[in-house]
């Protein structure tokens, strides 16, 4: 399966696409959308649809995921995170897409086996198991990279339980 | 100007649009985009996207407005809310439309002359001012007008004030 991870931000929205087994994951692509933060909130917004519509339309997914947004301590920014969430879950949806939605303490736990893993540790483990290496520099890049491979282990396992049953 | 007037909702986004000179203001359409919520949020995303377009194309509004939102007493609701205005506002941009944007305050204060009027105070005051009686039933319809009117009496005061200077 080819699945598309998007880590938002209003400043930094970064994609990833892997072609996935639920076992081995391989790069297809990683980008990053970056917005101009001297512009208005959705002048910001149509950059990050344009630019996700733009990888969708060139690589194709069949299935996206995101992670799941929480009340930050910083409440300004997570209710600003939730507008470019929005504009990311209308694009997959526009796209056909399912979205597939994780907690941070998922996807590290996915990526790296250890829930309170850093973000060093997220971006070491996600260029070994890509075998990208830390060619990917991108921390929002490789982030989004990380919620498409923790969709793409979930996915095949709960098909590998729907299938036991 | 014809002013498009959104209020934001998961589970109903009211919409307006009004014709106005600044004081006299004059109903084009109203009514209200229903997201099925037993829906994950991304279709009801795509329905409002696409309700939001279909007014947008019909009517051709010259500029847009929306309430601010805050981090509410419910932060839950406030970070879903936020979904919605993301989506509203990319809708907005992608049509080219400026979009103005009000606390609740300043909604109430321009149309009912007092910042603390309840929702029927606001309903009573905007049929009043669009010359509709009570015809406008629904509440989200009512607010996502009050917003235009708002911001169409803001835009023509600014307006005169800079011709002032």
């Amino acid at each position: 399966m080819r699945v598309l991870g998007i880590d938002c931000g209003t400043e930094r929205t970064g994609y990833g696409i892997i072609d996935s087994d639920g076992r081995d994951h391989r790069l297809v692509t990683a980008g990053v959308i970056r917005g101009d933060s001297r512009l208005p909130l959705e002048e910001r917004l149509l950059a990050i649809a344009r630019g996700l519509r733009e990888a969708i339309r060139a690589h194709r997914p069949d299935t996206a995921a995101v992670e799941q947004v929480f009340h930050a301590a910083n409440s300004k920014t997570a209710l600003k995170l939730a507008h470019v969430r929005g504009v990311a879950l209308l694009v997959a949806a526009e796209a056909g897409l399912q979205v597939g939605e994780y907690s941070p303490l998922e996807v590290k736990t996915s990526v790296v086996g250890y829930g309170r893993a850093d973000k060093a540790q997220v971006q070491l483990m996600t260029g070994s198991l890509l075998r990208t290496g830390d060619s990917i520099r991108s921390e929002d890049a490789c982030d989004a990279l990380a919620v498409a491979v923790c969709h793409a282990t979930a996915r095949t396992v709960s098909a590998r339980l729907e299938v036991r049953r």
